[in-house]
């Protein structure tokens, strides 16, 4: 493993309201702004883009560290029309596309077309999503980000030209498909070894601005893509434990018992939602504490002593009671939301009213972060959001905002916390382009169990992270399967909102509510506290892959075409991620009693039972309930934590080395200091094979509560 | 029942390509072009719009027969902005709105946004429909018409302004609202208390113009709209017999075995569907006989010779290999959809080199018309269509042609019906405004069947019509309950285009297709002859409520609100509907073992049971498989066919007439030669309370075959 050349790094590097395009030439004529990034300029472009109105300044130098790229990899044209610009991007045969943000129904983006549209529900795979991105990744290594705020519509290799044919068609076909053999059946509807084009229409703009990222490889590309966006969020490693929302109408009391129970039952638990009932009115908010809170400095200062942190959960659109609602009415939308108003989070002075009352009321007095719910669109959720139409201060129009919401509405909490030198992680209901920095998680009301673990590894192409979240079971074993999906994601999130009891005290949601627990609830809690505990022996390992997020532009929850592009084999597989450097895993839906799980080339080891298998093809696995298959890479360490109720505990820094295979490669950890900019110290993990012995070695001083290996463990074969 | 005082009229009046507007004025300015509408311009229009290539003529003088509206009944305003037109139209407290075409999943649209995109396959209720209408309907009594051709975003009553408010806000309501006691549980999230307005943005238009239908009542909206378009279609008096589509693989062998067996076992039907396979190639479309066919004159011959008429099957989408290939490649879009060309059906030379050859291949030898499928979007069935940024040689985008293409379609292959002065009835997958005077029925691949039934009522408020075709069944009880369904709309159509044999003889379709019957199909068969015949005697209903359409822009079959505006419990009832005069239906859906059903002010007898109910009420009926709840106005004579086998049968126009009360008022049917123009005569059935007879009248000579009276039943409760 490559040794890092950073040992600190700012976290909330300084500000930028725009880019400087320093190389900015004729249309159709690329720079290089930043190294194996090239800008093509097209016309007149919007004012109000992704790009235009960042935050954090893209993490240039970190882009030089990666493989050079001499030549931009793919030409870009583009054409005004009365509609607006049309983009295009040519494709090769069997060259395959991902990303475009969220796409919860779809994978592998060739032969699709996709309306980048901000909507929460998209039951359809028609590219409305709660985080749609104009930026997609290809196998031949590289992306394109199209800077647009605008609903562009997406045709992936799926629209030919008009061309003059001979009666019989269609015959000058390459012969080799991939849809002939290589991918699953439900590929075989496309036809993809024919060159191509990626369209792109974004309409009602003058021109656009449309950036390539080199790779060489795809996994570079989304690196470099990340990295532009000023690097991956780092969370505190607080963020990284277990998070559980509370039911919406708890009060303090009844927040504060629960977390007793917790640490009663030993539930590791670091982080403790309160949902709509704090509030005084929460649809539209008043951001005020309510009467169920009648101390809420008292409460949060109460929980932290017992290590919990409070996350708070609401929305933006602001009732006519909250304190800011008259100095926000001006920086506000000419249209409604629930009798509230709508926050110009472009502007300036609709920021500050916004996140200076936030700062006193919540984060002065220890709230964490926040859930910032309801900011994506409504179009199939009863319509309630502003209208395309509307008009705010700043100029955006309502398709604008729509796109732009959820990024500015967490740049604005952001803000308060870079200016506060404090980091937070949060969760949040939409994202769109250059999310990356940003420390929040993206959640839904969706339900299916596959589209949930699809979504983890779908994310990863776009500088996104998604959350499983656990709130509805419908057996005691979809309980288990949802809890072991959402301990390997970026965000393990028990989500009770509607339940008074844990889940695992009582599935049922009404029986819940009435207080009747299930006839044997304390085995499910059992194995609901195993699945837990799984989770707070990993975090080392999910810590150092933020740290990597943050530094290098490497999603901690990936997919596997990102670290094996050159598997082809690996391309559809979207039931299966990696977590951190070493980890896959292979989350199992109820009702499967056995899966295949495809291993990419090189060796495995199981992380149950430490069997080892050669790489490069499917196996089927047993899926007994209290195990999710996992596998760890044959020739690395990997070191899990002791397990504690919380991460402020030193005992979650004591480590077993898990030693997989005869020569394993060194691992890397990082001791944090918790602050910003985050000091970071890096800590090698080396096995030697001739003493078969183990060594942790520091790069410099201690950053941080250090670790300490207690433990080195061959994962071999056993029974 | 008012005298008529047309007795003859062209069917397919004098094509005009654009329509007059004599009227303009300045912007915002109303001119009254035709009796009872009013026009508003806004900026400069773009050139096309449904409005602006329609093919028929305003039925002005049909329209001056309406009751007179002397005033404007709405005020419309509109703003351009940098992203088109919004056109702003006031909505009263409580006032309702339907139409904006085929919204299958909803049906009153205050506080619905719907984007007016046309799409297969509309599984969310978000404005994507096959047949979106930029036409809307309220119960204040009149109609607004924007004519574009773009996808325009309609905000029906659900986008409140900015408005300061005190602390408390929202104090000044309303008490009443209809979602409090009148409508159904499900429009309880709304509130239609208040003022508001209807939004309706234009994307990528400087103008628009905006058509207004004056009342007074909705039902009169309707029926101008209608006029306005040109009048409802006529269709050929066969047309309402029932229709059997083959399976596609289906040589001419064995259509004719089929309708020699459907003689033999007396199941009635009028016309023989042919699906893709008739074509040498059909994705796209080669429009050429295949060789199943080797003798296609000799094969409809014959057909007709046993009194079947043939449809065929087909797409525009024109594969290389057909003849019209070459002369139509420069009359086409610069994409393809399926290797073939897309015919650029806004061009007289498309549509010119398109008609003459189907003229001549197929019309010419006795076709009888088309069911013309694929011409909606295909944004949620695999992408497959043309994209909107798509160039025409017309002008048009893709975009415009989407709206347009369903319309433009039906209007190519009318041409050569009207040519001929030849009537046609046949199926259509898409369409939009101005499309009455278009003898096409939707259908579409959705299997819902309660959505089925709800869209006959809705396709009535926009000038469309549908058809609940069979085709799948779960069980012997949901075919009979959708046959049922299907035979009391504008197409009693079976759809058998992947079962060779009628599904009758097995429902299931893999069972079917190796010839392995059901159990116990003869007694399914005769159920379905049952409901067949009940199809056959309401021809003459069905035919009079057709030229009704033609004659006065009322729908044959219609939602409850339009004949009962004034009845507010009408309002929410979307799964009952009128059929001609004085018919009500009830459908049911398989597992229903009764249902409730809203009888209208005034009195209704059971179809069945003779049984009178006093209106204004809802009852609970059982529903018994073999009977669709169907009630008879109180007060009326409703004429019933003798049963036939087809149409062509003089059998056909022999009577019994229902007897409905002791003073039943007249009943109107046509005879109709059949002929374009349609010389028709009307006949009056009158029943005289005194003397407790009946009597049938001719006004002038018979028009084609004569209407005879062979019976008058009184319908009275019975056991």
């Amino acid at each position: 493993m490559k040794r890092r050349e950073f040992l600190s790094m700012t976290l909330g590097a300084a500000a930028v309201t725009q880019m400087t395009t320093p190389n900015r030439r004729g249309p159709n004529e690329a720079a290089m702004p930043h190294p194996g990034v090239w800008k093509f300029s097209f016309g007149t472009p919007e004012p109000i883009t992704p790009v235009r109105r960042r935050r954090y300044a893209p993490a240039g130098d970190r882009m030089a560290a990666l493989p050079r790229v001499e030549a931009c990899p793919v030409t870009v044209t583009a054409r005004t029309t009365r509609r607006g610009v049309v983009v295009s991007v040519p494709l090769e045969p069997n060259e395959m596309v991902y990303g475009l943000g969220l796409q919860m129904q779809s994978f592998m983006q060739r032969g699709l077309k996709k309306k980048l549209r901000v909507n929460a529900d998209p039951v359809i795979d028609s590219g409305d999503s709660h985080a749609p991105v104009p930026f997609y990744v290809t196998t031949h290594g590289y992306g394109v980000l199209v800077d647009t705020a605008r609903y562009a519509t997406v045709y992936c290799g799926n629209k030919p030209k008009k061309t003059r044919r001979n009666a019989q068609s269609g015959a000058d076909e390459p012969a080799r498909d991939l849809t002939e053999d290589v991918l699953p059946a439900a590929y075989r509807r496309f036809r993809f070894n024919q060159r191509s084009e990626v369209l792109i229409e974004v309409p009602e703009s003058a021109g656009v601005d449309v950036y390539v990222f080199g790779g060489p490889t795809l996994g570079n590309a989304v690196q470099r893509y990340n990295l532009f966006a000023g690097g991956g969020a780092l969370p505190p490693r607080w963020g990284l434990g277990v998070w559980y929302r509370v039911e919406r109408d708890f009060t303090q009391q009844d927040a504060l018992a629960l977390a007793a129970d917790f640490r009663a039952r030993n539930i590791p638990c670091d982080v403790l939602g309160l949902e709509p009932g704090w509030q005084t009115h929460a649809y539209s908010c008043s951001f005020q504490w309510s009467e169920r809170f009648p101390d809420p400095a008292g409460f949060i200062a109460k929980l932290r002593d017992d290590h919990f942190r409070v996350n708070l959960w609401e929305h933006a659109f602001t009732h006519p009671s909250s304190p800011i609602y008259d100095a926000l009415f001006s920086h506000a939308a000419d249209y409604e939301v629930w009798d509230g108003i709508v926050p110009d989070f472009l502007t300036p002075d609709g920021r500050r009213v916004f996140a200076d009352y936030h700062e006193r009321a919540h984060v002065a007095i220890g709230v964490s972060g926040y859930k910032l719910d309801e900011c994506d669109n409504s179009d199939f959720t009863r319509n309630w959001s502003f209208p395309e139409l509307a008009q705010f201060p700043s100029g955006a129009d309502g398709e604008q905002m729509h796109s732009l919401f959820g990024l500015r509405y967490q740049d604005t909490i952001q803000g308060i916390f870079d200016k506060r030198a404090q980091r937070t992680y949060g969760l949040v209901r939409s994202s769109q382009a250059l999310a990356a920095p940003y420390p929040y998680v993206l959640y839904s009301d969706l339900y299916d169990h596959a589209t949930f673990v699809r979504s983890v590894a779908h994310a990863s192409f776009s500088g996104l992270l998604w959350t499983p979240e656990v709130r509805d079971a419908r057996s005691d074993e979809d309980l288990i399967r949802r809890m072991q999906s959402v301990i390997l994601s970026p965000m393990a999130l028990i989500n009770a909102w509607y339940i008074r009891n844990p889940p695992w005290k009582q599935i049922n949601r009404e029986a819940n509510n009435k207080g009747e627990l299930g006839p044997d609830w304390e085995r499910l809690e059992a194995a609901c506290r195993a699945i837990l505990e799984l989770r707070m022996r990993l975090v080392p390992v999910l810590h150092a892959a933020f740290v990597r997020y943050h530094l290098e532009g490497v999603p901690p929850c990936r997919a596997l075409a990102i670290d094996y592009p050159d598997d082809v084999k690996t391309w559809p597989v979207d039931d299966q991620f990696m977590v951190g450097a070493s980890l896959m895993v292979a989350p199992v839906v109820a009702g499967q009693a056995r899966r295949a799980v495809y291993l990419p080339q090189g060796a495995w080891r199981d992380f149950w039972s430490g069997t080892r298998y050669d790489g490069g093809r499917t196996i089927t696995v047993d899926v007994p309930l209290e195990r999710i298959p996992m596998f760890v890479k044959d020739g690395s360490l990997l070191p899990l934590a002791q397990v504690t109720l919380h991460t402020d505990d030193p005992a979650s820094r004591r480590l077993t080395v898990l030693v997989c295979g005869d020569r394993p490669a060194p691992a890397t950890l990082y001791e944090d200091d918790g602050a910003v900019p985050a000091r970071l110290a890096e800590v090698t993990l080396s096995w030697d094979a001739a003493t078969r012995r183990g060594s942790l070695s520091r790069d410099g001083e201690p950053a941080g509560p250090p670790y300490e290996v207690i433990a080195w463990q061959p994962l071999e074969a056993r029974g």
